[in-house]
């Protein structure tokens, strides 16, 4: 359970951390408001936010015991690709706001430790940069353009680029209410570039213009009448595999399947639909409906081994990082990302071994109390 | 998802408010202890005024993904009438206490926003004046008086002026305990009349009477007696539909459809019986109960979409602001009420669409995890 | 529901109170911390204590409209006793640290409220005073004593004087451990007496004596060896009806009506086995255990008209108060008491009233959503 | 329900304290953060170490009355050997960071005091000695050791120096993530020795080297391998009954039964497996499943009586206390922790009494509403 050496031999500070709280800290004191409230804020009254993480702790594990545990894998697949750990890079936007390393330093980190970068759209870095830094270890995020082609165009980049997949994001056709950022205009700072969808010339237009938010502009690209039935399409421009993230009921998950889309369990970390159920709590109904035939992945709360234990306990196959990546990343760059997924994957190892486990295909549903 | 432009040029600090806390946070500032004292306050403990809002920021919804949403439609009817959202004003007395525009002020921005008002008995403002401002979009709130020819007046008159149905408020035979108004009598300024019922001259002897409470006036003219075979009474005077308000149990309710009443379910806002339930709490067995013979509305404890969006997912046509309202109107006067109802709108609009529903006739039950 | 003209009328601070949280803030504020802390004590850690309140809080109502509630009967009978409303006076020992009326205060606000006033067997007022005080309306109060000849000699004295019934405390073979009085040895003031046990030269020298409590002296007299079977003793010396004080469950609740004893609900005021159930939690299936063959009572957390409500809801024939009487006294005297048993008949009238009952007969178990 | 004359004359104090939290405070308080930390702290956000705690609290007992408990028998056995009450030592490390007495101070007090006294390996007391403490009246705890030489030598010396038992702690393969010793390494001070597993002068060294803790060097020598089949080779070293510390569900509870091995219910007072089922949770279950077979112990969140109680009540046999005996030892030495076993079994006394059981015989699950 030792953590390996880092590549921040300068960052005392980071050194320092013991936990993903600590980076947490560590993250937003490094940020200022405009960036800070950006990543952290949810929706509304921040109720799924918070919901998130309670959900995640009042779970209960049942731990065994006289297990040989001397040498625990926590190894797992996604789409046949080998990662260190069930845990991977959610898609978010602007990581250029909380490092100059950007998405490479995100990407970096997660293609050293044997993890996976989803890249979004609202990059701060092209979509081929950031495939480079992490060699066959890359998933593009992709809204539903309404400019087909300008979708088309990013799914064709992204494919020869080595995208292993493609995450399709569902439960954002409009742009939830962040009231952070309804109070203080978010503002791209005027060194940052969104090159995957716009040009800066075309950015500082747009903020030059009175009344109007970066974000709007973002919102009117997404295409609001994207259906199932348009999922053809999408099979039309690409042979990938497609995941849709954030869907949260058995409803919607049967017909993920049925399409062949693999399923990942979101609500946006709580900054969509408010009050709607947390992510951990809508794991097990999807599992169910889904009964094998395509993967099931989840996002939301996850800020402890435990945590990726219970999601991989109820039957996700691989958890994704969102504000934690970000904090990390904050907190000291492509190291600070590195440290989040080591941290992470000591606490889960630990608490395999804790468990009586040897690897997460003996994780089952027995091992919570619900 | 845009705000319309609303009359509150000159009003910065209403144009600063992004939902309904913002403006209650405002709107209490602008009143006196009085003021705010008589509409804050809930009976005894407060214990429902409490659980009113709790139980909806309880309630997990469920949403659907890959709809087509780029046309989101809140309309709905009440009795026929369309709305543009399920949002309409509930009584309430005494809306000069806070603005000077009083329940013209409540009514000009119910019409204008496509709401309904409905008025209270106990306005400062005659019912016709009201019927004017808010022409075809009004309903009026009768209690049941001990004479009944001054409810038969108040009845005529509200059909005259155009009201489109009565609503006859059943749970307050006495007037709750609001113990702030017990240790602080609770004055009516003298620049108010209440001219549905009472001349100024009238009142001001009332207060002059040592020891009386002008709450103790009102409450002498209610018919303590008044049950449901006296319905017919009310039947004989008005061929307006008549909805019964402050129900809370299946067994009121299925009463009240046989008498062919509407039921609006409602705790009177937390300031009658304390510890009665909560209204969402109540709503589903109500539902339930008449079986689609009637229409339900219901009130207490609304202060978000997806509050709303809730309720309706439980079976109610339509919510009813009360003190929201006030608050809005104390805020700002017509604008602040016009800008409550459109932000709760927008919040609508934007939960449907999150949601995955084009229109109310879309959310059902499944839409709520209980 | 107007509040009668008390005997109070030098006591301005008394007038002012609107509730019982105002009388046991007022009652508090005039007592020292010897008297304070016996009196508000709970066992351990008062998690019964508090448990008591609280599930009183959580239960919720669910009352009925269009009823007619023009005349609103509080009033019940116990054992054939007609009481103006369910509410009596549970016994507690000492009321002279409470107030200079001590018993006398409290049972002369009891009778001429038509309240019962259970006299304690440790009071500071012999009992024929006190029945003298409360004539027709006294209960008292026995603990099972070792000396079987002084609990006969009481047994007789208080059917002299006139009780209707012998409550027998069986929850107390030991007295619980009230940690405030562990830390400061709680001490009988010198000027009261405790005349039906004990002289008073008897205690100056039980006191004077190194290391030794008064209380420890009280609990040596009981007999904890005293079951069931005793009470065949305890009918053989009286006729009267014998209340078993201190039952929680179903099981001792069919002993008692098997045995022909009436019960009384109750956990001492959280004073003896801490994280017992609470006496609302218990009460439902006692009142199903003895079927209506016996009378069942309840003590401990009414503080609220809906607190009567709900327990006569359950099954309760009646309450006692044990604390807020105390608190009533130690604020005013006999008016004190009064106040506290006025207050609360109103407030129970008003929610009997505000639920759609007309008295008490009406009020059953579909009134409270368990 | 009196309180023995210890042997802290000179300690006023200790005296002083009421119940064990006074105990645990007065105990911290004489603790540096290096001790205090390493005893007090759970693994990571320290959820289990409450829950344990909270568990209990939350659970309501249901007192029977009219019981004759003139004499209440707190006595039970544990493999055979009769101890006062049903409250044991559970082993700790390094009892010398509490006190100078060390494990000798907290086997004389578990001696005179009638319970027995659970030896760590990990002791800075030799076993033999402190066997002399507590003659006949001790286990020992024996972590699986990879040098499986050093396990069947510290069995042989346990036997030989008249422990009864082996408490094989099965929940530590690898030892749990306590964050504030992360942050403060832990440090053995220099007075204190490991005798049972190493010399002074090979800590010294290990202290010495950089970057190493000494907790890595104790975990470095447990078996991470050891399964349910190594217990046969535990039965060819010795005769003596084995007690499996740390199961926490049915499923290693029937494996423990069918191993001829006594199951302590446990999660290492939350220092594992951070959100572990609380132990008193995990009990039911583990009690089902053994069916009787073998003896049920528990540990984790016990600090009254009434804990004892509702352990007992479902289906313990034994409790054991790790924190509180240490904060007892840090206390007053050997006064210390006899009062904390004083302290509770004062408790457990009157507890039993209040709830009408003569014995621990008679204590049953019905005496808790779950």
């Amino acid at each position: 359970m030792t953590t390996p050496n880092l590549p921040d031999a300068d960052q005392p500070e980071l050194r320092g951390t013991v936990n993903l709280a600590d980076l947490e800290a560590l993250g937003r004191s490094r940020l200022d408001r405009n960036a800070l409230e950006y990543y952290a804020s949810g929706a509304n009254d921040e109720v799924t936010l918070h919901a998130n993480r309670a959900a995640f702790r009042a779970l209960r594990l049942r731990p065994r015991m006289l297990v040989d545990v001397s040498n625990v894998d926590t190894s797992t697949t996604v789409l046949g690709l080998p990662l260190a750990c069930p845990v991977g890079i959610a898609p978010s936007a602007f990581h250029g706001l909380a490092h100059r390393a950007a998405e490479l330093g995100t990407a970096r980190a997660a293609a050293s430790a044997g993890s996976i970068m989803t890249l979004s759209t609202f990059s701060n870095t092209p979509i081929e940069d950031v495939a480079d830094a992490a060699p066959g270890r890359m998933w593009f995020q992709l809204y539903p353009c309404i400019d087909r082609e300008l979708s088309a165009d990013l799914v064709r980049r992204a494919e020869a680029a080595g995208a292993r997949a493609l995450v399709v994001t569902v439960d954002a056709p409009f742009v939830g209410r962040r009231e952070p950022n309804e109070r203080h205009r978010f503002a791209l700072p005027p060194h940052l570039r969104v090159p995957n969808v716009a040009s800066r010339d075309h950015l500082a237009r747009l903020e030059s213009e009175s009344g109007s938010q970066l974000v709007n502009y973002f919102q009117g690209l997404i295409d609001k009448a994207f259906t199932w039935d348009d999922l053809a399409w999408l099979r039309s421009v690409t042979s990938l595999p497609v995941v849709l993230k954030g869907l949260l009921t058995a409803e919607d998950a049967v017909l993920a399947a049925e399409h062949g889309c693999h399923v990942w369990v979101s609500n946006h970390g709580g900054r969509q639909l408010d009050t709607a159920i947390s992510s951990i709590a809508a794991l097990p109904e999807v599992v169910d409906a889904v009964g094998g035939r395509v993967e099931v992945y989840l996002d939301g709360g996850v800020t402890r081994g435990t945590d990726v234990l219970k999601a991989v306990a109820l039957g996700a196959r691989c958890i994704f990082l969102g504000r934690a990546a970000l904090w990390g990343l904050a907190a000291g760059g492509e190291a600070g990302v590195r440290r989040t997924l080591d941290l992470l994957q000591d606490e889960l190892r630990l608490a395999l071994a804790l468990s009586g486990k040897q690897n997460l295909g003996q994780v089952g549903r027995d091992l919570v109390r619900l």
